[in-house]
C-alpha cells in the first residue's frame, strides 16, 4: 500500500468509481486528464485507477485535483480494440479491463467505467458480473438528444446482442424505465416499442408479442407504454425510452451520430461560404456554442450495461478529456442513486409479476 | 376526347408521367401546382393526370405552363392514408391510384408518381404491374444526402418488405446499382451491406449469407461490393447504395429524418436567442439557403418501387409543390435513362448468372 492510498481511505464517504485506465484511442493521459476534470467539479468523487502502475503514477502525480483521490491497482495488460471477446475471456485475467471490472465484483466500487472494446467489456462484464436473477440478455442503453423536456431519451438495446425476443424487450422496458428514473429523474417515464408503423398490426411476429407482453406489465411496473414508435421518435417526445432489438438500435444509433456529423460538417462550410457569412458566424458564436453544447455526443458520452449485477459505463473508444469526465458524471450519478439495486429490485419483482400473471392465465385457462 | 387531349397528342416527343392526382395529405391542388411547376422548368414532361375530371379540369385551366400538357382521366374514387392495401386491391379498381398504375402498365406512361399511402401503392403496383421476373421481393429505393462527390446515396429497402434473406439482399443490390448508374449517373456504383460492425464474424446469419452471394456476383454485374458497413455509412462516402432489409432501412431512414429535424429546429432556435444571433441569421441567410436546399427532405422527395414491370415514384404524402416537383423531376431522369428496361435486363441476367454459378458449383462439387 502507498501513500497515496492511505490519504484515499482517509477520503471516506466518496463515492467510488472504478475506471479503466487504458483501452482507449488516445490512451491512459485522456482518461487521467478527464478524472481530473471530474474531481475538480466534483468533491465527492474518489477513483480506484487501472492499469500499469508506474505510468499511471506519473500521469496522476501531475493534476493536483487528484491528489489524495485515486487509488491505482496495477494491470499490465491491455485489450486492444481488436482482440476478439471470447480471446479476452479466456486470457484477460492480468488486463486493465478485467480488473476494473472485479473491483465492482468485489463491492470496492459501485460503477465501472471504460473506455475499451464495446464486446471485450460486455463478454467480461458478463462473466465477471453474472447476469441478473431474471435477466436473459443484457442490455447496453444510451441518452439520445429529444424534444422531450428532459433533453434527452434513454434507447436500448443499442448493441449487447443483434437479437431479442418478445421476453427480452419486456426486460428492456423494466431496465430502460429504471435508468429513466434514475438517470434522468422521471418518475413515470413512457415506455415505447420500436416498430416500423405505429398500427397494432405491423411489424415482426416477436414485436406484436412484446407489444402485449409490455403492455400487460405496465401497470404493475409503474411506466406508461404508449404502443409502437418509429425512427422519427427515437429523438421526439412521444415517448421517455425505447426498447428494440441490439442490431436496430445499433444501426439506428449510428444512422443518427452520422446524419448529425455530417450537418455540423456542412453547417461548418456554410459559415466559411462568404465575408458575409464569416461575419455571421462571430455574431451567433455563443449560441452556436450554446446548441453544439445540447447535441455534442461528448456530453452524453456513455452506454450503460444493464441487466449484470453492476453497473459498467462503456464511453466512446474515441473519448477525449470532457467525454471521459461526461461518461465519469453519468456513472457517478448511477451510482449515488443506488441505481444497481434499484434496478435488481425492479427486474426481480417484474420477473415474478410475469410468473404469476402466467399462472394465472394457465390456471383460469385464459390464454388470449 | 377533349381538345385538351388532342393538343397533348400534338406534342409528340414528349416524356409521359402518369401523376395521381389524389391521396396526398394537401389535396390535388398542391399536386398540381407541383406538376405545373415541372412543366415551366422542363418543355420535354407530358402528363397523364388521373382523379376526378371536372376537379381536375378546373386546377389545371387556371395554370398557364400546363395548356396542352396534360390529359385528364376520370377516377372518382380516392385511396385514403387509412385504407388496408388487402382493401385497396379488392375494391380499388374506380381509384385514382389504380388508373395512376394502369398507365404505366399499358404503356402509355413510363413512370407513375403519387403521393398516396405507401402500403397500398405497392400492392396495386405488385397487382397491376407484377414482379421482374427473377424478383422475389421488390423494394423500396430512396436517396439519402451523403459526404460522396454525387450529393447522395441510395438506400434500400426502406419499407417495401420487412423480410429480406440472401437472395433478395442480392437483388437489391443488383437494383441498387442499376438505380444509382441511372438515377447518379454513377458508372460503376460501390455497394456497402449494413450491419452492425464491419467484420465479416458479425451479423445474422442470412447476412453472412449475403456478403458472400453479393461478391460472388459483384464483377459480372458491373459493381464493387465493399461489404459490410454501418449505420454512419449511410450519410458517409465508404459506398453509394446501402442494401438493407425493409424494416432496418425504414427505422434508419426515420431516425435520419428525426435527427436532421431535432437539428433544424435548435437551430432556428439558436438564431433566434439573442439580438446578435438574430442578425447572425441575416448575415448568414444565403449560405443557411443553400445549406437548407442540400439536406432540405423535398427536394429529394421520392421512394422508387424497384423490382416491378414498370416504375412507380412514391411521394412523400405530405410533400408540397416542391416536394411534388421533386418527385416529377426524378420520375423524368428515370424515364429519360430508359431506367425500367435497363434494370429488367441486369435482373434478368444475373439471375441467369447466379443460375449458371450455382450449377458450376454443383457441378464441380464446391459448395464453399
Amino acid at each position: 500500500m502507498t501513500a497515496m492510498t492511505d490519504q484515499f481511505t482517509a477520503g471516506a464517504g466518496r463515492t467510488i468509481l472504478s475506471i479503466d485506465a487504458m483501452g482507449g484511442d488516445r490512451g491512459p493521459a485522456t482518461v487521467v486528464a478527464g478524472i481530473s476534470r471530474s474531481a475538480k467539479k466534483n468533491p465527492d468523487i474518489g477513483f480506484i485507477l487501472h492499469g500499469p502502475r508506474a505510468e499511471l503514477q506519473k500521469l496522476v502525480a501531475r493534476r493536483r485535483p487528484l491528489q489524495g483521490r485515486v487509488e491505482i491497482r496495477d494491470a499490465t495488460d491491455v485489450v486492444t480494440m481488436d482482440d476478439k471477446p471470447s480471446h479476452v475471456m479466456r486470457h484477460g485475467k492480468g488486463t486493465s479491463m478485467w480488473s476494473a471490472i472485479d473491483s465492482v465484483r468485489s463491492g470496492e466500487a459501485d460503477v465501472c467505467v471504460s473506455c475499451g472494446n464495446t464486446g471485450a467489456l460486455m463478454a467480461l462484464s458478463m462473466v465477471r458480473l453474472r447476469k441478473l436473477p431474471g435477466v436473459n440478455r443484457p442490455a447496453i442503453a444510451i441518452l439520445w438528444p429529444s424534444r422531450n423536456p428532459q433533453g434527452f431519451n434513454v434507447m436500448l438495446d443499442v448493441g449487447a446482442d443483434i437479437r431479442a425476443d418478445e421476453q427480452d424487450l419486456l426486460q428492456y422496458a423494466l431496465m430502460g424505465a429504471s435508468y429513466a428514473r434514475n438517470g434522468l429523474a422521471l418518475a413515470r417515464p413512457r415506455i415505447g416499442l420500436l416498430n416500423v408503423g405505429t398500427e397494432e398490426h405491423k411489424g415482426r411476429a416477436e414485436l406484436k408479442a412484446a407489444h402485449d407482453l409490455i403492455g400487460a406489465n405496465a401497470e404493475a411496473a409503474g411506466f406508461d407504454f404508449v404502443g409502437f414508435v418509429e425512427g422519427g421518435d427515437i429523438p421526439g417526445d412521444a415517448c421517455d425510452v425505447i426498447v428494440t432489438d441490439g442490431f436496430t438500435g445499433n444501426i439506428a444509433l449510428k444512422t443518427g451520430e452520422g446524419t448529425a456529423s455530417l450537418i455540423g460538417d456542412l453547417l461548418k462550410e456554410a459559415f466559411k461560404f462568404s465575408p458575409l457569412s464569416r461575419l455571421a458566424s462571430v455574431l451567433a458564436y455563443t449560441s452556436m456554442q450554446r446548441l453544439k453544447k445540447k447535441i455534442d455526443p461528448r456530453r452524453v458520452n456513455g452506454g450503460v450495461f444493464l441487466g449484470l449485477n453492476g453497473t459498467v459505463v462503456k464511453s466512446h473508444g474515441s473519448a477525449d478529456a470532457t467525454g471521459v469526465a461526461a461518461a465519469v458524471k453519468l456513472a457517478f450519478q448511477l451510482a449515488q442513486s443506488g441505481f444497481s439495486e434499484k434496478l435488481a429490485a425492479r427486474v426481480a419483482s417484474a420477473a415474478a409479476q410475469v410468473q404469476i400473471t402466467a399462472m394465472d392465465r394457465t390456471e383460469s385457462g385464459d390464454t388470449e
